[in-house]
């Protein structure tokens, strides 16, 4: 096991009917920017539950916040919150939403030239400004992490950021909020929570037992429940599960003591940024065959993986590494999400190219958990994605 | 799955040498009391690693913290705290020395008429000094919790306290302390943490999927570990598993949105009170029976049990529960803990009896997860357990 650091203090409302706990936990003499995406809260009824609690709290409304947040739109975020005075958010959505209010918790309380260096310059953020969350579609884990992704559509660019200060003062997941959510974006969240922990995991062993049963038991209970929600969205434990093994796939926890890859995350982002490809789905596309491409270095977790998640015991270990993979890629597929570029494009001619040159242009980071993903590779494992 | 509120902001600092991180962590101009038990600490190097790490921070030392803390010694600690302007607490040892350090953390700030208040009244304790703690004893879970249990030999009595103000600044973890405890005190770590597992986890299914296979995982972990660290304490791999298994035992992760038990805990802590039984022994020897009693009504957790962490496949539900109850009492055998009361003293005769009658008299408080274990359900498993 590697030496690790672990904190995580967000404070999580778990259950159904817990958007009421709003009355508690957002200071009452504070002022509100309540921040949300496309008005779906609007139709489902989280929006008056959330106003409900907020009672009569002075809150301003800043709606329409995209998928992969976009730096332009929270820039006007922004000048609200200077305006209005505003000292503590509360993010009412998904990723995006979540991930658009921790750059603005660390703008507002930003002091160099432009907001935009926290990005650029990768300035992690000691001090936000206090922000809530109430989730509504599990995915990403952003409600009880301190990272968030940002995209600016000017200049291609979409890139990371965090800091201890960045962790929401509490996050509010109510199950019941996944009777409303499309199917496709279901599929997608039981998608990336998945690949979430992959990441996490499929690389080499290094003694840490229990941190591969923890990420063990989030793959079992995803590949359990996700068909399930997907199946009947009312219900209530099916959606908890999902929802739960969401955030604890990224919330921290199975990351510490072990290496971790990232590198599908890596080639991932380079195909949403080409084609608008959701995120989780490009996960899907270029998993299969990463895994594929290092299953020398990968074959011990990935033999692992076949036996404790897949049931797969015959065989010798390379037999069992391969079909976990190809069970890996079924299960995306038997979640209705196409794992090949072609399946979400005809102009995918070129595109292992591409993804390289933007890599490239970007300043090659290290990518995997041996650090040896190389140029050559990411155009290999993007080809054989077509 | 039940309704839930977590959040835990204990830092953690886990691996070798780690205990250096004391130079950041613990305030620079704090007024130190650092705490211990019976010196074992000064053996084992972990003092002098202590004491380089704090450098030259006023630092009083108050040693002699006996297992089972108890409240006359705390309350000598107390009047250090008082009349040197202590701070900062900071806990070196194993449960008892880092339980004892949560009361003086309350104590020191409590504003009642006597600091017993805290446990008899059941005073939740909001705010308390901060205090950090160095483990040297894996087995409790006390290092990354907000509760405590306190000894008062004068009334006999064995009493909780906890709350929010109760969670450590910060825990470190250091696994190579494991080298030198003697192998009586490790073997009753893995019996102590694998107990707090079962008794989060051994109820009724409640379809919380992933805090199931959570707690089957760190019993997986126990299992496989646990003898390899008796086996060869010089095993890093080992005891860094065996060490994060029993934080993660009783962390409050895996008894968010499950019932929980407990009821083994209250007869143990009769056993103790009687006889001087080492804590974890005393849950060998009633853990057991206990199952046996209440095998109608655990049934399924104890076949599923029995399927996932003892890998029994064949027979009825009620055969592998009855096959996971055996197993567990000779898991326990196998680490060289005795199961009955016989074993431990000739003078068991009446104890069933003394025990009911010791927790009839405490004020019968409900127990178990259906709050169904009545005296007389109590004395039917003390005197099975002889």
């Amino acid at each position: 096991m590697l030496n690790f650091e672990l904190q995580n203090p967000v404070k999580i409302h778990f259950g159904e009917g817990q958007i009421a706990q709003l009355r508690k936990e957002v200071p009452r003499d504070a002022n509100v920017l309540m921040l949300y995406g496309g008005g779906s809260i609007k139709r489902n009824g989280v929006y008056e539950q959330v106003k409900e609690a907020l009672g009569n709290r002075n809150v301003i409304e800043f709606g329409g916040i995209p998928a992969n947040p976009e730096y332009s739109k929270l820039l006007e975020a922004l000048e609200v919150i200077k305006s209005e005075n505003i000292d503590f958010l509360l993010a009412v959505g998904g990723g995006s939403v979540i991930d658009g209010t921790k750059f603005l918790a660390s703008a507002a309380l930003f002091k160099g030239d432009t907001p935009w260096d926290i990005l650029e310059k990768r300035r992690p953020t000691k001090v936000g400004m206090p922000f809530g969350t109430v989730l509504t579609l599990p995915a990403t884990g952003s409600e009880m992490n301190s990272g968030a992704v940002i995209s600016r559509k000017e200049t291609g660019q979409k890139l990371g950021m965090g800091g201890p200060g960045l962790f929401p003062k509490f996050s509010i997941l109510d199950p019941t909020v996944i009777r409303s959510i499309p199917q496709r974006q279901i599929a997608n969240g039981i998608t990336d929570a998945f690949t979430h922990v992959l990441e996490q995991y499929m690389t080499y062993p290094v003694g840490a037992d229990l941190q591969d049963r923890i990420a063990e038991s989030i793959l079992n209970s995803l590949i359990e429940t996700g068909p399930k929600v997907l199946a009947d969205q009312t219900d209530y434990k099916a959606a908890a599960n999902f929802m739960w093994c969401c955030t604890m796939a990224l919330n921290g926890l199975i990351q510490k003591g072990v290496p971790s890859d990232w590198a599908i995350h890596a080639m991932g982002h380079e195909l949403t940024a080409l084609y608008g490809i959701d995120h989780a789905r490009t996960l899907a596309i270029i998993a299969p065959r990463h895994y594929q491409h290092y299953i020398d270095i990968k074959e011990e977790k990935l033999a692992q993986y076949a036996e404790r998640v897949w049931n797969i015991t015959e065989g010798s270990s390379r037999e069992k590494a391969e079909k976990a993979i190809e069970k890996t890629e079924a299960f995306f597929q038997s979640l209705d999400i196409p794992t090949h570029l072609s399946d979400y494009t005809d102009q995918y001619a070129g595109t292992a190219e591409k993804v390289r040159t933007a890599l490239e242009d970007r300043g090659w980071v290290a990518l995997g958990e041996r650090q040896n993903v190389k140029p050559d590779d990411v155009q290999v494992i993007v080809e054989k994605s077509y």
